[in-house]
């Protein structure tokens, strides 16, 4: 079971929304369950760099089938998986990727957002990835 | 002056549409006039291998401001900029990307499209390019 | 539908066995239907450079669910995909790359061979896909 | 005096019934002496962000001759080897990777093991490695 685009629009659509009610340009970036990219938009004014850390947080929290601020809480200096962020062509692995899921509780992709605070960038990927 | 996220969304729009009306599935990207990222769509079913193919179309026409199949006809063995392909991380030079201009005909982006014939794949990027 | 790693070392039983019996050294990759690795194996004294190509091969044939020969037809001088193999950090388009599919016919994966002469790498790819 | 495949094959074996005995899927791979990929498996399930891990803590572990967790207690903020992770590719240093010795003691290839803790890894590479 992998997200179809009518359903990572709908993602994209639900996370541009609030990210214009928090008054941010978001970054947005939705991948499948193979972790290859489905659906993308760039909000007009958005930072350029966070073009590639939307796509690399939505790829992460797909690696790995969790939150990537989970990851980041590992792989600080002395944790469990200190600097992981060198695999895979580079991971993202602070807030801002979450894993989809279907009704059923399946993993089906993951969006990643970036573009202001983590905890900004969290709360818009959260309003993404809860349209299911 | 550079495309919209509501003006990239909209070539989409239209390259989706005439990509089911010839039956084909296909990856639609569109960039900026910085050559960046602005929006994202491949089609359920689409081949997995067209994702970076579409992206690195779109970039290309907007790298050289031409048709992408221009560049190929110059790319050839013997060529003037025989592989060229080399540069700029990988670029695509058959054809499926095109330059987007806005009215007063200035270049604002390009699309790229993936996953049918070469003929197929202009063709639905017309329809995107067209849109304004 | 993705194949499984049962699925996969049954193939690569299949293809070294057919590696064998015409006394070749085989590098044989499977991948899933996501494009990713699912299994390896490289024969004693199998040719160390093959190892990248044989991961390619199987890379290739499933981003465009075809046997990588047939776009190596496509990518010549000349023809319509001249230069795809800058495409998604390299691709290999010469034979010994196949779709594998179940017993609907569904692509759930490919195999990827090489080591040998391309009739060679193309037969063995063959047997090992020809499992299911 | 390199690992055969079906001395790695046995590893893998080694590994795969270790990590069903502590109910993890894991990304198994082994290297050769030259730090070459000998043979690889992705148990169903297991992460997709735990395939290149997997390879990069096996090759780490050879192209120094230790266990990663080593290289990883070395490669901390103020440590000898700071940001060791940045060379070859790619580094991944913690624990999940151990060199292989023959019966002499002598170091034929590695073993890299990731899905679970690193604790479990590293379990789960040891019953690989132990092989022998």
């Amino acid at each position: 079971m992998s997200i179809t685009l009518e359903q990572a629009e709908q993602a994209i659509a639900a996370a541009k929304e609030k990210a214009s009610n928090i008054d941010a340009k978001m970054n947005i970036a939705i991948v499948d369950a193979g972790a290859n990219l489905v659906a993308f938009a760039r909000m007009d004014g958005a930072w350029l760099g966070s073009l590639d850390i939307s796509i690399k947080k939505a790829k992460t929290a797909r690696f790995f089938d969790m939150n990537t601020g989970i990851v980041g809480s590992l792989s600080q200096p002395g944790g469990s998986l200190y600097n992981i962020e060198h695999s895979n062509g580079g991971l993202i692995t602070f807030p801002g990727g979450i894993p989809i899921k279907n009704k059923s509780g399946e993993i089906i992709g993951a969006i990643g957002v970036s573009g202001s605070t983590v905890e900004n960038d969290h709360e818009v990927a959260e309003a993404g990835a809860k349209t299911f």
